[in-house]
């Protein structure tokens, strides 16, 4: 025990290596996690059949932010980090970047392997930067993710502050689209089966309670999905094969039956600014976004 | 070939068994069911927890109408049967009848073994009426369901007409108890993933026309589903155990988006009349419907 509150400093941790993990999906898991981001509300935009239907007339694929749903196993390691105690309950998913190199298979076994790569000392918490590299079956890469982990009342342990997270400032003129979903009230309930991120927080009047919540939120990632279906539908005609990357922060919660007003401002052919709001509390969810294309 | 035209009376089918079929399912597969018949749908609504959420207060509990599940792989083997050349577009899914034995358990492997017990001569076609008893992995009897399959243009050929198809005499006064509930467009892709039932006339555009249909219709037995948890929520104290039994006719389609009105008139504390109604096209969806619970 001595020896664990020696060794509690987090700089320690730049380098660590989480487990290898392997998770296999099939078409099915990932139609479900299509559906669990909002994909085909519409029976008549048959062209959402890509991410739902396995016989779709133009090709099944795998709608490409199901690729953040690879590493979620690894992440839950981050409570068991030796000589940390890191408590699960302590962190929070600040922000995310995901980068495919190419488009995800219909079905496959892929491991994730991943690193902390920085730690920054915010004060008031720790900033904790974990990489992850999803590799398939015959080796090859498929994403990358970075998922960006703040940890309350872990702060002040004399690291760098790192660099300034200050929002990325928006063109000064109203978003070039804006697109409104509402979420149905079972969405988070939905999500968690698909994702894989059983958290408590998403169901659980008890945990949402403890966490200062009048009842369960929604997945940071579900709304990152419903936001990265707007972009490319709005800007990469849908076809996932164009889908490069996606980076969000988490700003605010939004419950279950709200509805996601997602805003775009095409600053190229290939890039785009975006933030996400709740529409009934006039609220922004996830701001800093900036998605890219392949080139066509 | 000319051996098959000579045995293609329909009457040789009686006592015809079906290959058994074996399915395992878990708490995810049983939630993802529930969620897609509509489960959850009012955040706040914490006790349809119990059928979505494996941590749930109450104890988790498949949805009872999870059952009809069973032997879908089953009847598909319809299309198999030596010498009868039935093709699987030349049936419809008639009437369905559930009953339990006992609640179902939160995950398990469950045969089912089918016979076909009656063929009726309709005239216009056949009726076939196949009964499937499953039993779970220590051989104990856990449903009883009952499939009357119309398979058009096969009549004629010289059965007995069966008992008369009159509808069930409602009571002459409005329902006691009336309950609305809006499907999602992504109602029918989001079933057939969690029934198994993946006829493609409930995906696709180019089925659905073949079929007469101007875009996919929702599966009869999810809106079936619907019903049951309107019946159980309003008599039944939301209370899965006392599923006794359901039945009811298919009498027409509802496409995804629409809502499902569904109309119940008490006759005692244990036996329940209902029907549903499409409210966008004020049409009956349900007919027949019997529902009986266990007493308490």
């Amino acid at each position: 025990m001595a020896q664990e509150n020696q060794n509690n400093n987090l700089l320690q941790t730049v380098g660590y290596q989480f487990q290898t993990t392997t998770t296999t999906y099939n078409e099915k898991d990932a139609a479900l996690y299509a559906l669990s981001i909002g994909a085909s509300e519409d029976p008549l935009e048959q062209s959402d059949l890509q991410y739902t239907y396995e016989l779709a007339p133009s090709g099944f694929h795998p709608f490409p932010t199901f690729a953040v749903t690879f590493p979620l196993q690894t992440l839950e390691q981050i409570g068991s980090i030796p000589g940390q105690k890191l408590n699960l309950i302590e962190v929070l998913h600040g922000e995310h970047y995901l980068e495919l190199s190419r488009p995800l298979p219909a079905e496959a076994a892929i491991t994730s392997r991943a690193e902390i790569s920085q730690v920054y000392d915010k004060g008031s918490g720790a900033l904790i930067i974990v990489d992850i590299t999803s590799t398939d079956q015959n080796g090859e890469r498929i994403a990358f993710n970075q998922a960006s982990l703040f940890i309350r009342g872990r702060g002040n342990f004399g690291g760098e502050r790192g660099p300034s997270s200050r929002f990325e400032s928006l063109p000064d003129r109203p978003a070039d689209v804006l697109l409104n979903e509402k979420t149905a009230g079972s969405q988070a309930l939905f999500y968690r089966l698909t994702s894989g991120d059983r958290n408590p927080l998403h169901a659980d009047m008890r945990f949402s309670a403890l966490l200062g919540y009048p009842k369960p939120i929604l997945h940071g990632l579900c709304t990152y999905g419903y936001a990265a279906r707007a972009l490319l539908k709005t800007f990469g005609a849908k076809d996932p094969l164009r889908f490069k990357s996606l980076k969000a922060r988490f700003s605010s919660h939004i419950f279950p039956g709200e509805t996601i007003q997602t805003e775009m401002w095409q600053e190229s052919t290939t890039r785009i600014l975006f933030r996400s709001r709740v529409t009934e509390r006039d609220e922004i969810i996830l701001s800093n976004g900036i998605f890219t294309l392949q080139p066509q």
